[in-house]
């Protein structure tokens, strides 16, 4: 017998057509799963210790691997096969609970070792303020560094349950960062509502996007050239994704959130982006496979963008 | 140790911040919750002895008590802290299950009682026959009073399984009381189709509302200045409201009930709601918060209104 | 005692009002359910061997009828009581585990057999692999028929995990028995795209619906005379059919389907229907429900039709 | 082609080993289904108006007839094709919804009519209250009837939520009929225990199961000759049967009840038995299995004895 | 209208017999309720952030008071109304999410405020890490404490996940406070064994009370005479209790566990004890019941010894 | 940047101590997950074609997998590494649908690859058929292979749903093969006990365990030298084992299970195993970690002992 795990191509050789891939994004196989030559890595962290009422978001992340599975790897609205572009997926990181701050600097480091390979970042939650740690990286990266906030809520809460490094302040913190834009925010607590009035912020409200007052060209606008992208899923419609802590009604539909997501790809250069806040248990599976729809489609419209 | 229970102040003192707050709507804490004080009372009445196929609305009042407490207490919409007009939570009532007329008399006897107080009554069900109860305590008090019904069913038949006091005759039996206007019937028995013939009534049908042959004026116009409004939940699109008992496809839409409901408390003086037959067990915690998030908004509308 | 099973009659009459309907579709009792006046069999298939991922189309069947006991049988909207063209429920098919090809054979037995009899059809699955044999034997009575798929996939692959008979095959093997009109794609394999070029098919994807580019009188005029309608419930969004093993965002409403349903029924011979690859695990029971609507009011409109 | 409803031979031929049976207990077809040769009769009562806590007996009959569709007809352990004594499924009893009384008297009307056509009757429920309808028709048809109750609780009250006929208080009617035996109970209110006292009664607890206090044989000798055995499947163990409203610790095993069953069948003349309370929601399906296979085996048991 | 919040008496007069009782363990009211007076105190911790695999042990306190809504206060087989001891029910204590030991922190303060009232502490995890802070608290109080710890597993690592304070190490931190027993393990890494060995540690292993190397005597002898019980779960067979986050098989029976309560609360004086990491979203209802029925027999036991 | 690919060394020490493993059975890394040095070789084969009712063995293998996660890689009951002698899971395999037999044949060319390779096989099914394949590998290997099948049914059908090589064939064609001892069997068909009379084979009952008729000793001296140990996880009872197909009551506990196993494995010599029809959606998650823990240990006692 040779050795199947120094040499990986004889491996597949006795297996050609027998076995499933496996359980990288997308089922991707080498050579466009490799690390090495992947321009988009994804990172999945199951960490959900600061979550209120339903917890869950651990199991995102490989849901919506499990999912992605299913895909079909030509797109036919792009008109592109995305996956030739590589798309490598790494092993889950691994939590660390002895306080939010900590693993948030996890999530920094790994982040930053992927910046320094200019790899193309998709993260998956995990719990919202694991986003702090991708910005703070980037944001080195990229000093003009501005986030776009998809999300029902502002989290811009300065403390919540002892903690200033919860999911509910993770916009707060990045806002010490760098500029931020949100959009599909329609619930705010009286805090939030102050700081936003004290600081002259404006997110875009669903009732915004309702009464056309706010547009797809004048979210582009807002941010600046390098842009990250972090999506809260919870911004989606609970009848397309109940599978969160916080459903709130009167959310985004699949088409309005995948416009922006286009249209930022296309006119500016995102650096990453994530899908956080995701409990799997709470909803159907077709949420994990709109999810990692989403991802893949992202993924075809930004790292081709990055390529011209 | 202090006596916590004569002396709740120094209760309260004594774990400032460490307790979270009793199961109350909203998760209020005196004084808001005070029964003396507030204007509003949530009525939870978990009974569903004449509910047909899926049952389980007994669990309903818990169910959206328990989401209620993940609702912003200020509503940025109406930019309002709607809590501070007084919300207290009653304890469930507990069925009396001889016979379902015996139960309406008891949810009678209870509004009655709080109508008594000046309460603005939210009534949790539970099944729909209950409203019968809440309708005659109104009548007596508001004798020009109509009821409004969002109801994908219009409720009419004159008995059904044996008795006439179940879930599907519940409007028949309110309209012996009383003028009503239905709203996003979408199923009709042929009794039923005979009987709005015969009495010259025509609901409201999703079609009207589809084709914009009604308007929400036109509802508003229909009812008189005193107005109750029964909500049974399955009105809602199953899409955000599967959790119901007989799930009716193509029903209406978070924005269009609540734009119905917010015309109605600012043109008509409400007396009190009910939110019917949500099954909880049968959809995600999304349905849970909605109803939540409607019964919250519909306060901070209806109770407001009446305050001018 | 008499003989209630040779004298159905009295057997009624002794427990007049006491028993529930046997689980024929929509609670039917005889004469409406007898096979022999009936105009409309509905079929149910619980055969899944060849689906991936999330199975559990075999229990579709039942699902829908259970569901169906709830339909009121008037159906206000067509103002018709739909029932009385006759609906008989047959038994469950047994399924044949050898191979694919042995299934859709018996497939093709039972309808033939009914075709012969002048029944109209609705065969109830799951897989949509079943709807071959349908289709043979449709083809064979009416040698111009075409075929109406409403499907999220095109289900044009050659050939899928080892055999040509699967799922993801049976539009390709019905290609090569008739014309055929694609609705609803939104998710396409390298391979289907090819495929589609090559032979000068174009489905009408989702963003021809979401641009106009397709209209429902367009569809019609597709169609030869004789149609058979295949319906993939993943067609729907998964905001209200969540319940498929492979649920694509951007799906169909309720009204779009109704439309051309509707248009299809009143325009064309239709000989027969398929709700295929409902999974009712996977969702909640509004699924179930929602299908036995669409089923009912197809009857109602084609067999109506038909009888003209 | 021929008449099927008339002649179900020839439509039996028509499908030959094609069709699976329709859903009769145990699966079975005629001749063994068919009431009039019968001998047992399965009676399925979807109701449970009067339950607590935990609802969804009404699924019960369902669950059980359909897990029965997997049982082997031929029971190895008694060496007996049990189908052949004749098994015959009535379809649901309708449940009347006035009054709990109303409820039982339908029971009590259609176990007469069984009794007077010399059925072995298998009551399936439903709520526990139901046994009180079939124990009155017993009554009447075996003077000296006594029954044996397996139950984790006494249901010995007088009255409960306002009622003196649901399913807490069930015992207590049926002791005003006739002598009971109680096996399994682990669960005692402070009146149950009083009420006990008074009348020199004593259950057989489950602690003295547990300290050999009681024996099979001193269970028979309790009885009478003409015996009905009510079950509320409670009574077993909630590692096996979980799906109650009220699973109580430290119950009976499968072996456990089975020889009390058994024997009683062998030296008692049994002319029925019941399994009521089954929520089949409230546990994996396991539990319906079980519960088939009982009842199943105790038919065996208790028909084949008569035959004698 | 009187005063309700003032005059908690005539309150209930009002709704004498007409409201459930709040959700106070086993349905309690005043005066049994009353925090006062109460004996016992039961104190619920929504706390789960340190947990691996299945979380929602968060949920376990509140699913253990709803099910004990349904106990019969007259346990018969001690003979005894247990209720009249008194048992008030804390609100849950709000997380602390900064890190493990803030919320330790917040436990121990907590019950050393109940200690110096002369409380039996009840606590309901959340997850096995806040243990340590019952434990701090009452070995301040008694010195000479020793902790009876039913677990699955021994719960000895030096760290875990970066944390000395998450559930895995709990019982070494308490091992640094006092002796401990520790009975059920039948699952040990290799970090644990070398550390039991090195400190001349043996747990009681399931194997030992298979064999009947282990007796209830000997597990009560070991122990000084303040005893604090930690009771994980996860201790329990997976048959009767599924639901915990690392279910082993092979554990002990209801029997065994309230064989070694009963006798400890006998012999010893148990200052309290805590039912942890019950994840009731894991398994069936019966798992939640089972634990009320367990936390109200173990009140029943030891606080009337405590009476003495 | 290195290449992680290439040099999975340096990719490793890169994020030392911040990734979880991947997903091999017990989370184990390289070197110990190494094909190549590993001894022991785990297959998973999600396939589930022919199985009745509720399907879903599919999901199995997976399930198992993420359990084992969660084991302790240290067993102290048998006092050793396990992990020590090499385990590599291998990618799940892809089901091929043509026919039952062709799935068969993959499962063989597999297992025959491997016992060239000289592995120690752990089959994780899915469903019994493919037992098939595995044993026909190795009774080529070994011609004088007995198998040991734990299972509640005989799977001696000789044809069934059309085919001979479904799940309930399985042991039928096995027999052609090689001689079988059966255990745990507690169902049968009639043709079964027909053709297990006509050819004088005899299983051990589940009667027999609980009469002492049967030992452990018994069953392995019924046994040739080279055993293969096919398990159908429904031998289990079902208390702690509902997640199968058909979950027959009164099955095997853990520990009888085990014994069996752990004398074989001592006394013969192993060489493979599977564990079949594992249905994880059925029951609670206990079921994967008790199938996990198994296999673990079985892999400690009997690849071990080979090694000897």
């Amino acid at each position: 017998m040779n050795d199947p795990d120094r040499h990986p191509q004889s491996f597949a050789a006795w297996h050609e057509g027998i076995f499933l891939p496996r359980q990288a994004f997308a089922g991707l196989e080498p050579p466009y799963s490799n690390l090495r030559q992947a321009k988009t890595v994804v990172l999945p962290v199951p960490y959900d210790s600061t979550s209120e009422w339903r917890s869950g978001s651990r199991h995102g992340p490989q849901a919506i691997i499990d999912a992605s599975q299913y895909l079909e790897l030509y797109d036919f609205e792009l008109d592109r096969e995305i996956h030739k572009v590589g798309i490598s997926t790494l092993p889950q990181v691994e939590p660390v609970l002895s306080s939010p701050q900590d693993m948030i600097k996890r999530v920094y480091e790994v982040v930053k070792g992927l910046i320094q390979n200019e790899k193309f970042v998709v993260l998956l939650g995990g719990e919202h303020s694991l986003s702090l740690g991708a910005v703070r990286a980037f944001k080195e990266a990229f000093p003009r560094l501005s986030v776009l906030q998809l999300d029902a809520h502002a989290d811009l809460r300065d403390e919540y349950l002892g903690t200033k490094y919860g999911q509910a302040c993770v916009m707060r913190r990045i806002l010490e960062l760098c500029p931020i834009s949100q959009v599909g925010v329609r619930s705010l607590s009286w805090e939030e509502k102050e700081f936003l009035t004290q600081n002259k912020l404006r997110p875009l409200y669903m009732s915004d996007l309702a009464s056309n007052a706010a547009s797809v060209d004048g979210i582009v606008e807002s941010l600046s050239q390098d842009v990250y992208v972090t999506i809260d899923v919870d911004v989606f419609d609970p009848s397309i994704m109940p599978a969160v802590g916080t459903p709130e009604p009167d959310g985004m539909s699949w088409r309005q959130v995948l416009d922006i997501v286009e249209s930022v790809a296309i006119h500016k250069h995102v650096v990453g982006f994530d899908l956080m806040e995701f409990c799997p248990g709470e909803g159907p599976s077709s949420c994990a496979f709109l999810l990692a729809k989403l991802a893949y489609r992202f993924i075809g419209c930004a790292v081709a963008e990055k390529a011209k």
